[in-house]
């Protein structure tokens, strides 16, 4: 049964009328402006790559970020290439690399400690716009840092701030402390089926 | 029940001696060096950041970008704002905004096919690395663009081309073609909590 196309974009108007005045009015009831956390967790590919997206947006608008890197510092990362030498972002990376690399559960303890301290700072300067705490779920996961510390941190930071957090595994807490909470599913992995990892994607 | 430092210390290293052996495993598996497909679908927030987070890894590689955005266009969108200006970065904008804003059929086809031809001819250009279709799922829920077209271009495209295809709803074949596929699930949203959209977060 094929709609002649006058009638399918009759319908079409009607149907993106509606939708309009749904859009419109919740629009309308978000008045609240405030900072808000925002927390990518789950095993699927796309977590830091989303919070350096943010960090582009809000650089694209004139914002000033803060990025804290647990983790991952050791890599050749194109997101630290390319971000580290802008005027609005100040970057801290935790720089052990992955947990297996290291083995040295004190020694990754310390360099979480040290980095922490730097985000610490980040979240009392209302200076910045956008901070990114990338792959810090793990750090509860090992006990590196303690959680109520972090989001004692959280909670009390300046007003207008927002702020994502990245990572496998969420504890609760982040979830519930969070505004917007993303959990990214796993359906398929280019690595799995043998592909290596691909730079400009994974790092 | 605590453990002594030096113990836990010790299970922690046996243990990550145990993961890195599966993850240098797993990564001497993976051989095969070719552009992939990433799709990054589902209705939670960070699909687009993630695929500007991708762009901005690629630029830190060195790579050349070409970006071809669809319905978000009429938004004052951080990521343009950012990456719009940079000397690597081809951008092609519909522009036409929400298919509910327009309302407008068959200028929005127009439009669709307009920037899609744009598309093709960056899939068939290999001094592209990396090409970020966003937004483009809806295209084929409306009927905007023929998906055949697309998947065809996809799957003919240069051999280290990387893609990054996102938006909600994505089109079964698209999920089959794609080499990564994440599923962005929706846990919480601040601006359900009455919390307006965020510069730098949201757009």
């Amino acid at each position: 049964m094929s709609q002649a196309p006058s009638d399918r974009a009759e319908r079409h108007k009607a149907r993106m009328e509606k939708l309009k005045a749904h859009v419109d009015s919740q629009v309308a009831k978000a008045t609240e402006e405030r900072g808000i956390i925002v927390l990518l967790t789950g095993n699927g590919k796309g977590k830091s790559s989303s919070a350096f997206g943010m960090v582009a947006r809000a650089l694209g608008h004139g914002q000033k970020v803060g990025i804290v890197q647990f983790i991952k510092g050791a890599w050749d990362c194109g997101e630290q290439k390319f971000f580290a030498g802008h005027d609005r972002v100040t970057f801290h990376i935790m720089g052990t690399g992955f947990t297996w690399d290291t083995q040295n559960r004190d020694a990754d303890i310390t360099a979480a400690r040290q980095v922490w301290e730097e985000g610490k700072r980040l979240l009392q300067d209302d200076s910045y716009d956008l901070l990114v705490f990338d792959e810090i779920t793990y750090m509860f996961k090992y006990d590196y840092l303690p959680l109520e510390e972090v989001i004692h941190a959280l909670v009390n930071r300046p007003a207008n701030q927002n702020v994502v957090l990245t990572g496998r595994g969420a504890a609760k807490e982040l979830i519930e402390l969070a505004d917007t909470v993303t959990e990214l599913g796993d359906i398929k992995h280019a690595f799995r089926a043998g592909i290596k990892a691909q730079p400009g994607v994974e790092f």
